[in-house]
């Protein structure tokens, strides 16, 4: 037995060493679409020093967790966030079943395509229209709707379909993570099963990492006697604001280490973030870069990156991360 | 760059060749406390052809997963579940701040330890001491506690730490299926945060993997400015009967392939596993070992293994785990 051993050890050292070696010089820069400068140096440290087993940073593999907002940290949500296309486009299709949408609000509005209408949607409103293209379903029926939406619908601004339009600087941070022993989750506003249709082709990000705002599910049983879960109209998980926090304790039980946000919405899962122990990385995308994407950040006028939010980030020392300067690409496609 | 590629290839070839062998050779039997028979043949067969690719049966590793039942399945629920036993003793722990408890239901007659009238409590009696033990804190608060009465509170009827009540054959189960490439996950009716605090130690199973019923929690400031979360006394997650079902969805976005239960709390998630495509292992620990355990399955007048559930799993085709028949060994310290 001592042979064996011995033999399986000494190859896997081999292993080990040459696959290091092999990393290093075949890898080259993890990050290519981020410029050198702070942002850039914050992550690469903050990889270094948690993984360094010798470093005084350093966090256990259990506990390594990177959250992440999309709509604005990792894909585009301007002229519109993708699910709120969504939701109209369903109302248009469902208009013909509802004749009585034409002339009650919030429908009409959205049947009429009337943006500052839309733009004036009190929390009840959307909660009407949210709940006419999302529940009365099974969990099944609404995959298969998201799948089909998402194959045909397109961005107008860059006349592409929305997956393609992920930060491409953010894939490279995400695939750096998880080579470094990190858990990436996606904590999103958005909807958990609008999200988790695409989370594992578009960002490697598997179902059961994907936290997002959820309805209740209701169990019932098909003719052939099987369980299915039908998706009810009411509201389980609101994930945002203090939501992001309690959704993250409740999905992990823990803190992560590293958080991604770009908004007002993100603040309470950063400072979540920084409540735990040892080195954080926190970090807001702020969208300045009217030329390649959109500018909306806290000098601007719309969008949700508030003064306030930049005031706390300054204080709280998070990386605000532009995206004019720091990022040399925005998509894969960019040249 | 050929040779190092080559080298690193030919190198873990030989590592992995090596490994097999040594596997093969050195575990034996990865179920040594089951006796031979069809449960334990049932999961062999379970995992080797839900593992081999070649297999029709195979099943790629990200929707490799597994849920346990933990109370009656993964350890002892006898003479009172665990957690009901937290639940009494913080109680009695509390009564010298709430005098009030001394004249009133259903505080008194926990504090009398007055088992009839605790046995039939109502749903909202129990609400009340759960509420009261468990909620009004923060997160960091309950956690010690329960590691606290952990460490000190011990089965009447072995007179052990309850930690150590832990089946043996599920302990193996757990490991098997790991080592397999399956997540195991534990769905439980009681508390998610109660069993975070023991589950990895115990069972192996990270907190992620742990699905329970939960509170809602709010998120505050200490005088720090740093992030809390408070317990409040509000249902959010009621892990039981069908809630199983949904919670596993809300969790992992998918059917378990295998599911474990004792009880007819465990009905739908191992229905719900079962709506699934491909094979399934599908167990109920049966409790039928008077001597070794206790006896309270489908024959007795106790218990929560109906004979509603036993007929349903002989026409479902589950499989009745009997503790008597298919353990040789139920606890790590049986002889």
């Amino acid at each position: 037995m001592i042979d064996k051993f011995f033999m399986i050890r000494l190859l896997l050292t081999l292993v080990i060493t040459y696959n290091s070696v092999a990393n290093a010089f075949l890898l080259g820069d993890p990050l290519p679409s981020w410029n050198e400068g702070a942002a850039k140096s914050a992550i690469l440290e903050f990889v270094s020093s948690t993984t360094d087993s010798s470093s005084k940073y350093f966090v256990p593999p259990e506990k390594r967790i990177a959250t992440f907002d999309q709509d604005g940290t990792l894909w585009v949500e301007q002229p519109q966030v993708p699910q709120a296309v969504f939701v109209f486009n369903r109302i248009q299709e469902l208009a013909s079943k509802h004749p009585d949408w034409n002339k009650t609000q919030p429908f009409k509005s959205v049947l009429l395509g009337d943006n500052a209408a839309i733009a004036k949607f009190t929390k009840e409103d959307l909660e009407k229209i949210v709940m006419a293209s999302h529940a009365d379903m099974s969990v099944e029926e609404f995959k298969k709707l998201v799948k089909d939406w998402l194959a045909h619908a397109k961005n107008p601004h860059w006349n592409r379909p929305y997956i393609e339009l992920v930060y491409q600087p953010m894939l490279e941070l995400l695939a750096l993570l998880r080579a470094n022993g990190y858990r990436t989750y996606i904590v999103t506003g958005g909807g958990q099963a609008f999200v988790r249709v695409y989370s594992e082709r578009v960002y490697g990000v598997p179902l059961e990492h994907v936290i997002g705002s959820a309805l209740e599910t209701q169990y019932k049983y098909n003719e052939q006697g099987e369980a299915v879960l039908m998706r009810a109209p009411e509201l389980l998980i609101n994930d945002n604001y203090a939501g992001k926090a309690e959704a993250i304790y409740l999905f992990t039980g823990s803190h992560p280490q590293a958080a991604f946000g770009n908004s007002t919405g993100d603040q309470q899962m950063l400072e979540y973030a920084q409540a735990s122990k040892g080195m954080h990385l926190l970090m807001l995308i702020h969208h300045d870069d009217a030329e390649r994407e959109f500018a909306y950040g806290a000098d601007s006028k719309i969008g949700t990156f508030s003064k306030a939010l930049m005031s706390e980030a300054n204080q709280r020392g998070w990386h605000v991360v532009s995206m004019k300067k720091d990022w040399n690409k925005i998509f894969a496609f960019d040249k």
